[in-house]
């Protein structure tokens, strides 16, 4: 107890040093003044130190985050009006000086870290998952790729283009490499050391990452709007060339770029994730977590049962790779053809959209049947992952709204009309039922924890029971709950007292010998969590290589007009890809833990 | 306490029923017999009714809010093109239709409170204080006044608009009426009955009120483009006539547009606490608040030292009505004149925030020198104060960013350029320090409620302190913290001991035998405040009354373009005058709390 007691003295004393010496006060006065004592010298050790506030350090932090990224949005919307007074070079000069100087601060933590080997900083468990990170490690090699070629496409246009466009693809490469290194090793660890400087450096690496991404949004949107023009100019509408920096891009790149917006996104979040961990205390099943893991995917037993999902999920991916192609290739053919592809593309997503709803819907009824316990230990990550699902799909569901507007105020009726109205309601219906079912999965207890921890649950509600006498504690500090001062002894002690108890449970029918039943309910969940996972990234796939029908059906620009349409999407495609990509690292972790 | 027992029982049920029975585990054999009756009852009880979890209720209810307010905009961007999908009776109808539902909401929920008079709700005392409720008649009753013009101008041209157009101001009267209403009476409640239907007639509620501010900006945005096309067609640039349905409006309701917006926007702000509250487990000192409330402006005693800012402060005031009205005359004169109005505004404008910014430092520097100790009882109300400060400082930081820029790149060289880049440089600052400020202000004890709140703070330390066995809990569901099982009879017996103890404390001086020197500090922290109080509204009544360099000073709109200017203005402005005036009812709060 030693170790937790010597930081969490500190910890009251920083932000109430009043309080500390109060605190004895309703102890008797057997121990009372050595505790005085120890308090005494606490405040005193903080007062010399004098550390700047935890909440106040964060919104500082926050603020000049937050001013990063409007500095370098305020320069790229300069750009995208190609006026005189930004240009390319300016905006990858301001990107890579972000990197290097990100890069210079990881070198500065690992540094400071191996000095420190005896006292290794605390984890969080829950932070990135080895998935994730090999996830991750994968889009970053595409990455690479694409600064590789863009390395190449300088050297060969060397005499002709500024030499920031080489150098910035290097200092991309090298940020790359490092950054990855610094997730694998380091992004759970819970900073408590040198809080305030170490605020900032996470800060700005989550918001140069948020910075590299949105300038891959806008170079995307640049090449969309290109894209539809020319597929305008190829049925006959009006002629176009493409003109400027366009013509010395290489055609490859554009089918990789996908991946490394997706990596700088992805990544931010996991450094998000690090930053609202600055200065955490971490609790006790946090920790634990990380020691008593699960080995590698605990379904070997359950074979023969995962067959439908992955099954129905490897047809939707490879139809709809065989929709990308067909869309692609018709959509500059004739208008009929034109028609044609767009008609297939949302008779297409209305069958997966439906799908994927009513599974959705299934998952929920079994767990409303279910009534498995709820797991409420704090935890950023999980929080961070609902607000992000539900705060993304904001972007697409304004499209699907403006799609009805559109579709019901038509004044032409193309054969594609009602189809994209049934895509649009489902779309909406589809996110709402899948955001519910992945809410509702992050918040269930581990199946298998749950015998394990289930000595911990007994803690947790002891202390809500007023009758119990109990050391246990939870504790709050600036919204950060505290509940590291479980004595590991009663806690082992308890384990067994508890599991014997749990006969008295009603509902709980795992307890009662019927082991069949949420077996086979699980073995459903699991379908459905993966059959999700795949359609999600059918449907990620889709928009992200160039089928996106909401430019060409002509529907909504009708109704909105081209420059207000163009900015919805510009604004909603990226969310919206953000989305699907969110979903599908959310959902695997769901498969894992059922 | 079995008030207390009864319904938390009911809510450890709703989340695990597994846990109930063994939360008899920890204790001894005494008492456990008749606590595992209970138990069983209870979670049998919870199997019946079968209560919606409340993760789900909230994800669902924000879902539908959210979806609401898409619908509302989507058709309002429709508005705005000025397409054949969408006129102005379609979106009043459809504003008509959901406050109508919201009124219908509102009766059920005070009938349906009416009748269980013998169970009055929680009320969470943090929630909306009785000045925030009382600006917010004063705002609805100039929103009236609109009405009632609108009903007036229908009336007069009755014959030749859609009826709509006359339903509507009547609708939003009662509206209006029966919200105020509403708020002043059940704004602080916490409901526990009903919670999922609640839940969205609450959601509904806050939705309703944004798309109404929502509607108000735009009819604003595009009133302010057209200013802004007069003015440039009065100092010559082009011919303009303004055409359409302006004809028909008032010219003096454009003076009480900026309240009418304000209020929707304060009242959901308000609704979103309310909705935050629905479900929670309010810990004993929120409720205690109330009761033992501090009387009307508590300054009486140091009427003196409140001098410099309520001087400094209407001067401040009095010379931004000044400037306004010198800056609306002179813009639409000549070139020279319109060049010096612009000038004059931001040199105005670097005075005023010069002095924002060196006070809110000086506040801040106090609060370094004082340490004060820390509030961080849970309280909705704050945390989303903070956040909202933080998140509308977002548009005028963006804007500000975009004419740094723009400066830097300027080709033409007009007089105010360098003003310009000044004044925005020094409105970013000053958003940051004031935003710290105020931060830092809502976190801090109340200094008048230190000694009374000794004892509740020496409990919360007994609690971090493992060494003491207590029964006070804290627990924790669903990420609200619970701490209402503090018993009130030790509550009382402690108060006495803790005061005492507080003269082991080291940094608080106050109880040193010297009174004079905080009190100085707090009369410049009660200076500060209501400098910085009255300067937001000044910088409120500017923008809100037609003063918008931004659009007319044309530096920006070289570097950016016309259409991605206005919208980044169209977007920034309605935040901007967000920030001010809840800034306003912010430092109002931390003015009576210091």
């Amino acid at each position: 107890m030693v170790e937790h007691n010597g930081p969490d003295v500190k910890f009251v004393n920083k932000y109430c040093p009043s309080s500390v010496s109060s605190s004895s006060a309703s102890t008797s006065s057997s121990s009372s003044s050595s505790v005085r004592e120890m308090n005494i010298l606490a405040t005193l050790r903080g007062s010399l130190s004098r550390k700047y506030p935890q909440k106040n350090g964060e919104v500082l932090s926050a603020q000049y985050g937050i001013n990063l990224l409007l500095v370098g949005l305020a320069l790229m919307l300069a750009l995208a009006y190609q006026g005189p007074t930004v240009t390319e070079e300016t905006v990858l000069a301001f990107l890579s000086t972000l990197m290097l100087m990100q890069l210079l601060w990881m070198i500065c933590y690992v540094v400071r870290l191996e000095r420190k080997l005896n006292a290794p900083p605390e984890r969080d468990a829950n932070a990135a998952t080895t998935w994730i990170r090999g996830g991750l490690t994968l889009l970053a090699l595409l990455s690479l790729i694409t600064d590789a070629f863009r390395v190449g496409n300088f050297v060969g246009y060397q005499k002709c283009v500024s030499p920031v466009l080489g150098v910035y693809p290097v200092v991309h490469a090298v940020h790359t490499m490092s950054q990855v290194h610094f997730l694998w090793f380091h992004v759970k660890d819970v900073i408590k050391r040198y809080e305030t400087f170490e605020r900032f450096g996470v800060i700005h690496a989550v918001f140069t990452n948020l910075l590299v991404w949105s300038n891959g949004v806008m170079t995307e949107a640049e090449h969309a709007l290109n894209d539809h023009k020319r597929r305008l100019s190829a049925v006959g509408y009006f002629n176009f060339t493409v003109w400027g920096k366009g013509n010395t891009r290489l055609g490859g790149l554009y089918y990789l770029c996908p991946f490394n917006i997706e990596y700088h996104i992805l990544v931010s979040v996991l450094l998000f994730v690090m930053w609202k961990n600055v200065g955490r205390t971490l609790g006790q099943c946090t920790k634990q977590k990380s020691a008593s893991k699960s080995p590698l995917l605990k379904c070997s037993g359950d074979g023969p049962f995962l067959l439908l999902g992955p099954a129905l999920g490897l047809l939707s991916l490879a139809s709809s790779i065989t929709v990308l192609v067909i869309y692609i290739i018709h959509v500059e053919e004739s208008l009929e053809a034109r028609h044609a592809a767009i008609s297939m593309f949302y008779w297409f997503g209305i069958v997966i959209l439906a799908c994927m709803s009513v599974s959705g819907a299934v998952g929920l009824i079994i767990y409303r049947l279910e009534d498995w316990p709820m797991d409420t230990t704090p935890n950023p990550s999980r929080t961070l992952d609902s607000k992000l699902l539900l705060g993304s799909s904001i972007g697409s569901w304004l499209v699907c709204w403006c799609s009805v507007i559109a579709v019901a105020g038509a004044k032409n009726s193309p054969i594609y009309r009602w189809a994209n109205l049934g895509y649009a309601i489902l779309l909406v219906l589809e996110k709402c039922v899948q955001n519910l079912f992945i809410v509702e999965s992050l918040y269930r207890r581990q199946k298998e924890l749950k015998e394990r921890g289930a000595d911990l649950h007994a803690t947790r509600n002891s202390i809500l029971n007023p009758s119990h006498g109990n050391e246990k504690i939870f504790a709050v500090y600036d919204g950060i709950i505290n509940h590291a001062y479980e004595s590991p002894d009663k806690h082992c002690e308890n384990e067994n007292q508890t599991c014997s108890r749990n006969d008295g449970n009603v509902t709980h029918s795992s307890d009662h010998g019927m082991p069949e039943t949420p077996n086979r309910q699980r073995q459903v969940l699991k379908n459905i969590a993966i059959f999700l996972f795949m359609c999600n990234i059918s449907l990620w796939i889709l928009p992200a290589f160039g089928c996106r029908p909401q430019f060409d059906n002509g529907l909504e620009e009708a109704s909105f007009g081209f420059p207000i349409w163009s900015t919805v999407l510009n604004f909603a495609l990226p969310m919206s890809l953000f989305y699907r990509m969110h979903s599908v690292a959310v959902l695997f972790e769901v498969f894992r833990k059922i």
